[in-house]
């Protein structure tokens, strides 16, 4: 098989249905197969000590293949920040014209909740990796500080103020990061899912920051 | 002279005044040379050209007294952190009891305007370095980071729940982020000082914030 024809398969959508020599290439789910295999070892021997071709050999992937989806180690463990991006740009975009700027926010972060459904223990042990590792901090820390700028942007294309667009910005981003830290700490239930709900708990620290600013 | 009075003298407070063996080495203003020094060679040549030898020879100092007052390159360039830290912590915490979480952090963030009284230029220059260099704006976020942590905690200190301590913390960093990007992105006056005053622009942004939330 040509390299043409390799890298025509990067997008795997194109590659619908596969041709048969091309079978033995695409890997179906090889994303969702390299986090999970990187989510055990990072958790078994520490970040530090795992290496993308162990990641690559317990997905039974290439490191080649790895290397198509993700850019570096680092950043298979942030492998849904494109996602949950797109996601909350699209609905604060998709907000009525009418809401204000941080209702608008908030329909963005509900839209986000969908994509943690069943997502608890998965998104707890991640943490516990980044927790453990200063380089993943870094790296979670610069890529909330780009959310909040996109998500600045985005507001500003609404037609809000350059000032009350980053504030909001930087509420909104604040309140995730907060909810989710709680949803991630709170036990889970029997089921092993968490026991809160992302969703209303980021109404809870809405309504916090109303209080939080009103009685201020 | 033994390397036990050379560590007593690493705290150049405990020295004076001089005894006449260590003027030598007791330099004044070592620290603040240094950081001139880094900021001018960072300016000229970029954060990554610039080594510690280099910065030391500029400021007429040696690499050792460097490193008596810098653990590595790039914290010459976040020098005022720690007073910054300091500074609001106590504020925060001296605030009367009866005041509100967010009016005790207004407390500390108008502590820390005296700070930067006749500092516009050389946060300015500092700003343009961080902005130039990615490892920069990692440590940048990191130092913000922990920020929020410790003033969240004082809060807590002071019998603030934890939600509420964590997300006025949030607040309250986000305000002194905005307002001072504002600050250091407006215009000189004619002797060269910032135009805008500091501690006016976060009142404006804590005005905001209400705003935001009034109409959220």
């Amino acid at each position: 098989m040509s390299v043409a024809v390799i890298d025509a398969c990067i997008d795997v959508s194109r590659c619908h249905p596969p041709r048969l020599l091309d079978v033995v290439r695409w890997q179906p789910h090889a994303r969702g197969r390299l986090e999970e295999a990187a989510l055990q070892l990072c958790a078994e021997k520490g970040f530090g000590a795992t290496s993308v071709a162990e990641i690559a050999e317990r997905a039974e992937l290439t490191e080649r293949t790895f290397f198509r989806h993700f850019a570096d180690k680092r950043e298979v463990l942030f492998s849904g920040q494109q996602e949950l991006n797109e996601t909350l740009m699209k609905a604060v975009e998709q907000a009525p014209d009418s809401v204000s700027p941080l209702h608008a926010v908030g329909a963005g972060l509900d839209a986000v909740v969908a994509l943690f459904v069943d997502r608890w223990q998965p998104a707890r042990r991640r943490q516990a990796v980044i927790d453990a590792t200063p380089a993943l901090q870094e790296r979670e820390l610069a890529k909330l500080a780009s959310l909040v700028t996109a998500l600045s942007d985005t507001l500003s294309r609404r037609g809000v103020p350059a000032t009350t667009a980053r504030l909001t910005a930087e509420l909104g981003v604040a309140v995730f990061k907060v909810a989710f830290e709680r949803w991630i700490g709170a036990g889970d239930d029997d089921a092993g899912r968490g026991r809160a709900d992302l969703g209303r708990l980021i109404h809870v620290m809405l309504g916090e920051l109303a209080s939080i600013i009103t009685h201020g």
